[in-house]
């Protein structure tokens, strides 16, 4: 990966949504909040109102603890879940079982990832019928504890409401219990044009790992339980394991700039949006192929050998002939501008010649 | 802790550092990193120039983990200097003992903290002479692994460059490791007047965690690693602990920012200078005892309780009859003035009457 | 310690109680079990009836998980009793504390053991007041979660009915459980005059480790639990420890003949007879001390040292100068007879002038 | 399972060798080893003697650390060939991965179990090729760090000495450790008619878990590392696990007489030897077929389902119908005599009829 690439400004980075900054309003909300004394661990009124307005959006009570990156939200969130002789289910695309070195392993004490397959990487309910009850009460093996779904998925692709509540459902009727890796959850939000409730707590989701960071936040994630019963377990692995900020306010005013005015909205719409234009723009270029119209703001397309190169050439970054050879994965941020998305499919048209 | 104190900007806080915001140099930094795309995961210029600064100060190539907590940055570190059946020597006051809710057993999967007592918060030497092969070789104990030392300590108090040298050798004559809790390392550093290399790797540390939070950043503390034989599993760890941050950049711009033109220095200055002031002026008011002359920005005294309730009237904020009945402490901040001292003193003189 | 003891048939070791063998029934039950298949990991009846057994002497129904060492039988009663960031209060001079290289540090993923002394081995309740209670609710510190007795203590006293009673009440009354280590439960048993049922589930105690080995068994301690809420997950926490074994009949037919026709209470008896005689002839013996009038089958005693040099030269093997020069540890067995008894004496009074 | 059957001696019991007693050598042997006092922890002349006489068999030192089960022999030698962010490949039928409600995730704080696919429950060494370099460096995945192989397996087939050198080979070269499960080492030994050296260090094995328990002992089970470099840790793990025995003579006694005069090879070769006799006796009776012909004590047939009926009718117990329907596993023991086998035979002669 070139290290020129590291400062353009260019908006040709579709790697990945981490390497867009953050919205200037997050950005102020920050920089505003260094001034004053407050008190630490929480009990500020960045966190108060951090915690109030996911209170708004969830339509409910919840309990809100904020984290420095997803992997810590994921494996604090699971290590709540399941005991350390459980399996976690997820599919075996799952961030958690794919990109995290073993982290849920390291938070639940040793407990083991089982994947669950499925088409567009979501789990296939037929499948998880089955894997929520292998085994179950046999003491020589893992207990299926907790079903991780990523909403939307490490492919973009996105959950319908009816499929969520069918995999919790499937979950519940076992004794399992849900939770959700929501690193892009506002994509997904935006894409079913549901409400946080509806996608969560109202289809059997006990515990959500709520992404700001690929969203337009810097460094704060938090996780958002809808159990009061974990609480207490929550507080203390979070502080345990090093995710309870002392100055707390400069991750919860993230958050707070974050839900205010609906800019988390529009960020993910903008992704999301992006990733449309440029989809429906690579249709109509003679030679290249969407895999898959995105739902999110990831997209798959097969692109011809020479116009690979030839962005590569210009400064574009994506990753390639990774799952396979041909195949492109751009991901499209809320930063990047009807202009950047124009420029590239100029540029793939051009190379296409 | 009354929430009306959460937002006085007053100056009137004096329970942690940690109630302090951020200077407006590293703010701003901040800010500014928000533009543009960026390499995740620390590849990105922000953190090579936060890398090549922490290699300046300690004048020699370092490994750095920028990481969001300081019980993150000690957890982590401990768990590459011990095996999980040894056990890390520091004093029974140290942060990883009391205050840490068993992190530095969560990160090390289990080893054993062991209290060496000695004066002012500091290990004394003939304790740890005898602690560091306590039962050495014995299958059915656990391991001496690791010495930490708190620069400086939880009172404030600071060790000399011969203390830790001569701690140092006695842990390294035994096969010890020394790790260093740098929480107030900046502070330490302008009590003694030396240099960062002086202070660590000159005298024998090994692993050192180093605290910018508490000294004028937001949330950006960073494990620096003087044993490149570490860096590999450091790097492991600290991914699979959740402390990868994906835009690191937010993190590492605050050491940046931390590190140039000295401002973490005068950071530590104005905070060691205000501790001293208000020493200075305690001494002078009949009915106040100072415990010690504070050598950092931590500061112990005896107040009678009628002045201790009228400061809390005040809207003053610090810890009080918490390690013995009469006696306050006061934390002093780089974001306090002169202004906020005198007036503090000010009022301690008043209520003495 | 030298090898050629290593064989001496001679009753002359008085180091520890694991240095006897088992007792002829214990042995030729084992070795009855060798004929014929059963159903492994104890769907067998060597293992219902040693249930069964341990049943009738609670008078009640128990939980029961036969494991291979006293290490194993607390470490996972211990994981099931507190969560990772819970502490365990026991006695500094306790078996898990002192003598287990971290077992319940391990088996708790990390839990914290902190020690409440008194004198005599014995927790001290008004230390365990303040104990139960430090820093609860306080998510910076590890939180009380288990008391752990040991009956008898490591130094061969005997906590009394009340004194459980009352140990306990302060633990249920703060929210802990209680954990019992009864690596020298027959022992104490037969001190008190007491019902097994009576010092423990009677007086407030949870999980038993409950010993055998020492006290003629050959390798079979078991968990007895008395409480049926935690039977799932130390069934679990077993399996996935390796302590579930699979011919788990030549475990549990230890159990079934110790239980047998009181061969249990016999041996204890004798070993702690044992110990009273050697106490009532040192005292016979000028020059000698006896610190305190054994209450199970440890003995601590003054000896000269032309009397401990002259006993070691003679093949006796026993502790000595490793609590304080010139302090002598006798540990008797259900094995020593009193001709070994009355022999060591006639040496102690030979090497006395 | 009818418990009726728990009692059964009438050999015919094919659910697993673990339903088989002992050797009448090693019950004689534990019950002669009941006399006596000797040192505890191993330091006694019967592990003396059982760590001579395994460096006999390997023809040179070995490390030998004696544990109560498969199981924490995996765990245990497991965690000491990769770091908690490792992950351990083995095929997806290992005892590791399936029946071991994941011993080896709690032993190794965490480490991934990554199945490597074959034919025959054995490990393909195109997969091993590509899986052993699967992101390696990566720090966003766990790291390829041990091989373990079953020998032999879980369905009784046995790797060849080449296939065990070209496995461990892929393996070395990619600097990954070699951990061999031998539940049925001797099994596998008498099939291949190899030397234990031959078998293990000679062809790239670094540590064994050494199975005695199925094969004729009781409880003795063992480590045996051919890395002088992992013996301290090894002696640490095991001692915090739970499994430094105290009164070790009672595991070690067994492994010396399963040990002498070449027990163990005979025994394994009576249960070899049924196995074939069972498969050559199923052949010849029309409407079974014999999914492979046995290589050690495992066989795999398909049986009419009359017959599988008729069979348990008799008080015949085997798993049937658990990894296809119609498919019946018959595991021999050392316990079986030819007559138990003919029996079998007849019987399923006259439920074919």
């Amino acid at each position: 990966m070139s290290t020129t690439l590291a400062t353009t400004p260019s908006g040709r980075a579709f790697i990945s949504d981490n390497m867009a900054g953050a919205s200037p309003q997050i950005a102020r909300a920050v920089s505003d909040a260094a001034a004053g004394q407050v008190l630490p661990y929480g009990n500020d009124p960045f966190t108060d109102r951090a915690r109030r307005k996911l209170g708004e959006i969830f339509e409910r009570d919840v309990d809100v603890f904020p984290v420095s990156t997803g992997s810590a939200a994921n494996g604090l969130s699971l290590a709540a879940l399941t005991p350390p002789w459980g399996s976690v289910l997820s599919h075996p695309d799952s961030h958690i079982n794919h990109d995290e070195c073993g982290a849920p392993e390291f938070f639940t004490n040793g407990a083991k990832l089982v994947g669950v397959p499925g088409p567009d990487s979501k789990i296939d309910p037929a499948m998880l019928e089955v894997a929520v009850r292998r085994r179950a009460g046999d003491v020589h093996s893992v207990q299926p504890s907790a079903v991780s779904l990523s909403q939307a998925t490490e492919s973009g692709s996105v959950y319908t409401l009816d499929e969520i509540r069918r995999l919790s459902a499937i979950a519940k009727d076992a004794g399992l219990r849900v939770h959700m890796d929501g690193a892009r959850f506002a994509n997904a939000l935006d894409h079913l044009g549901a409400t946080p409730a509806e996608m969560t707590w109202k289809v059997g989701v006990d515990v959500l790992s709520f992404g700001a960071t690929k969203n337009g936040a810097m460094t704060a994630d938090a996780i958002v339980s809808f159990d009061p019963a974990l609480a207490t377990e929550l507080a203390f692995r979070a502080k345990r394991a090093g995710q309870l900020t002392s100055k707390m306010r400069f991750h919860t005013a993230q958050i707070d700039a974050y839900l205010t005015d609906g800019l988390w909205l529009r960020n993910a719409r903008q992704a999301n949006a992006m990733a449309t234009r440029l989809g429906d723009g690579l249709k109509a270029i003679p030679g290249t192929g969407l895999l898959a119209t995105p739902q999110s703001n990831i997209l798959f397309c097969r692109l011809p050998q020479q116009v690979a190169e030839g962005l590569l050439a210009e400064g574009y970054a994506f990753y390639h002939d990774r799952w396979e050879a041909g195949i492109v994965r751009f991901v499209t941020a809320f930063s990047h501008s009807t202009d950047d998305i124009d420029q590239l499919l100029d540029a793939v048209r051009r190379h296409s010649h």
